[in-house]
């Protein structure tokens, strides 16, 4: 049998991590890239954009064979440091002690990878190649090569790493029972920026997530290793407060004013950004297939396009490649099987994902700012700390348990909730949160529900 | 001010009917088709589709103003024949005595609205006219002419009325905040034939949809004006049985013998049919805003793809029309309100209209079919008789109660459903089904349920 070969759309990090895994195989690979090389071109124009990177990024990777060097270079954030609108600050850990979610420079990690990826042997990459056609037949995809010529390129398979506005999964669009939705959120947001100290030193703490909760709407701060924070407004975009109503500057500071006081003296002229920047919009997209005749797969954003509001974007498409590369053994390189069998079993993690990081968006602007919210953590803490078998909480299962698939989190998310709604409904839980009984309640709660999964 | 022009795209029977009521209204309207004009050119190659046509559709014809003469060649069909598995047939009224829906040509019905756009001095007609291009801020779009010529339109406002796979709706695909989704049903299917008798005559019940309904599959007939009856075989696309494992002759041979063995006499070669045409696929859209930029509209089966399961497709496009025929008087011309409100009142509509009709499969091929709905509709029919204010069964609501809109029948018909249950699960029901405690029962749950709504 001659050597298979891959072309893979889109150099991103899940593009260039599917490439590498693709090769490590045995497998030719075409990775084709439509814009520069950012390891040579300033395509990010100075901008810092961090992402989180938690568990099943770092698993996955390590799964494919790829020592995380670049953990060293990230930034773990313990836990979320609350901005009371009264001024006030706390910490909410992530997990158990030590557990972290990592701040990754996103241009950090794709160079990284495509280093990686430059190493190896059977990858040819090829960047300012857009793509224009695809053969969904064939396989054959067609790009424009530096705005001019084009190049038509024939393979054994080709995938779709080409992000949440993917080229390939469009072109699909007309396939037969091709089920597909995009759907966007109430929210826009824009990026603001926290400089550093003169001495390269932090201005806010530096191993937190930040959140200014707002309960429509919210801040957040990522730390980079340069000192600086990214921020991230994300507002509504019409209704009041929104992106719509605040066009005045009066109004805008006013809004930063009395909503972010303690964040104003470290924000980068946020008056301004607010009142030159367009928001972007928040949208998630579901399809099906995620396999097109066998010869043409999506992956990534381009197959599960979510909300930022879990931090698992990158995670879940790095989860993707490692799947992946566990099925091309599982089933001995036969690709019918393998594109069946991913699609059937990531489907349902994506689809949970995207549930879960929608949701989040009212458990980082609302709950997390929330008493009582913030109780019902403290006690579901305890609980799994004593009964780590029996309990462990959502955002552990879908950060810290990368065992555990996002379907399943969800599944058992649920029914611990309504689990620790009844605990919460006890009457005089605030001051008896920390009694013996509510231990024993919740104990026989969690029993009963989770009895047969022990 | 100068006269404001409007361009429609797709020249079928809503963009027609559209057409018309902005012409009457004063303005003026190009109407643009892809397709030849079907009065000249034999477009459809002999083939009849017909259509269900219901009280929605006339009244919205009405409504414009446009007398309804095409009813007077058209078929009414006052029941289903129901054909059982075992050569029985029964009767299941569509509603009150009288109520029919109406076996229409999709050609006549076209073709007679496009006759009246002629006699309108404000509309131009223009066939062969493919739309490539449109400008979501002026309103401007481009067609190509006859797969030559590009001509560029530019007027105040454009509406999409082309259907189903619009372009229009795919050009908005990238504008901000466009919310889209399109799913596939697990059926597929394909049309089949059945003759007339030599003298013209219909060789079955002519005033009737007939149905052979087998749970996860159906066969339905609706009568067309010249003796034959167009049939229609939906099956599921893969499973079994199916499209997909349907290959060989002698199984679709047995597929047909067994299941429609009282239609085998009459269909026109079903069985190389089936083998040789390709399925077609059924699938639903739901997409919003149905307007971008108060410049471009989407009206019909381009704001809302619907399965054919409850007959309505045509009808909703007609209500769109008239509701937007309503708000051009009721907003005085003033087309900033007069999209908002058009998209605020009809899309509710368009998505009950698109779950009832997806439900309404299962009514068809299975329910229609089984003792119990038959007996469930005979006391629903005996109470709705004897408190017409109390009770409107749902399929009389979508069907003959145009002022109930769709959203309210939904509404209403989920609320009856609970009802219906109750008094199905009397444990002699089958027995006592026309005693008077079964009414007496179903008056106090109906009274207590809709009280509020007297």
């Amino acid at each position: 049998m001659t050597q298979r070969t891959f072309t893979v759309v889109g150099a991103g990090p899940v593009g260039t991590l599917l490439a590498i895994s693709l090769a490590r195989h045995g497998y030719t690979v075409g990775l084709y890239e439509g814009r520069p090389d950012s390891r040579h071109t300033d395509i990010y124009q100075g901008k810092s954009i961090n992402i989180a990177l938690s568990d099943r990024g770092w698993t996955s990777l390590e799964k494919i064979g790829i020592s995380p060097e670049v953990k060293d270079q990230s930034i773990p954030m313990y836990h979320r440091a609350i901005h009371g609108s009264d001024g006030s600050l706390s910490a909410l850990p992530y997990g158990q002690e030590g557990d972290a979610i990592w701040s990754v420079s996103r241009a950090g990690i794709n160079e990284y990878l495509l280093d990686i990826a430059d190493q190896e042997r059977n990858i040819t990459t090829h960047f300012e190649h857009k793509l224009v056609d695809i053969d969904f037949k064939t396989a054959t995809a067609t790009f424009r090569v530096r705005k001019s010529d084009e190049l038509v390129v024939e393979s054994d398979f080709t995938f779709g790493a080409d992000g949440a506005r993917s080229k390939v999964r469009r072109l699909a669009h007309d396939l037969p029972r091709f089920s597909y939705s995009q759907s966007y959120m109430p929210q826009c947001y824009i990026e603001l920026n926290i400089p550093a100290n003169p001495d390269g030193s932090h201005k806010l703490e530096k191993n937190a997530l930040h959140i200014w909760p707002r309960k429509d709407f919210m801040l957040i701060a990522l730390p980079n290793p340069d000192g600086t924070f990214t921020c991230t407004l994300f507002l509504n975009y019409s209704g009041d407060p929104s992106f719509e109503s605040l066009t005045e500057r009066s109004a805008v500071e006013s809004f930063f004013e009395s909503n972010f006081a303690d964040a104003m003296p470290h924000l980068e002229d946020p008056i301004d950004t607010f009142l030159e920047k367009t928001a972007a919009p928040l949208f998630l997209v579901h399809v099906f297939p995620w396999s097109f005749n066998r010869k043409v797969g999506l992956i990534g954003d381009a197959a599960h396009a979510i909300v930022p509001f879990y931090g698992q974007g990158m995670n879940c498409g790095f989860e993707d490649c490692a799947e992946l590369d566990a099925l091309i053994t599982e089933c001995d390189h036969d690709w019918d099987r393998i594109f069946s069998a991913y699609e059937d079993s990531r489907k349902p993690n994506g689809d949970a994902i995207a549930e879960l990081s929608k949701r989040n968006f009212v458990e980082m602007s609302d709950l997390s700012g929330d008493r009582m919210f913030q109780l019902r953590k403290r006690i579901e803490a305890k609980f799994a700390d004593r009964f780590p078998d029996l309990w462990t909480p959502l955002y552990e299962m879908v950060t810290f348990s990368p065992d555990v698939p996002y379907s399943e989190a969800l599944r058992v998310g649920d029914e611990q909730n309504k689990v620790m709604e009844k605990i919460m409904a006890i009457p005089d839980i605030e001051a008896d949160w920390d009694e013996e009984y509510v231990m024993d309640r919740l104990f026989a709660l969690a029993s009963k529900t989770f009895e047969d999964e022990q």
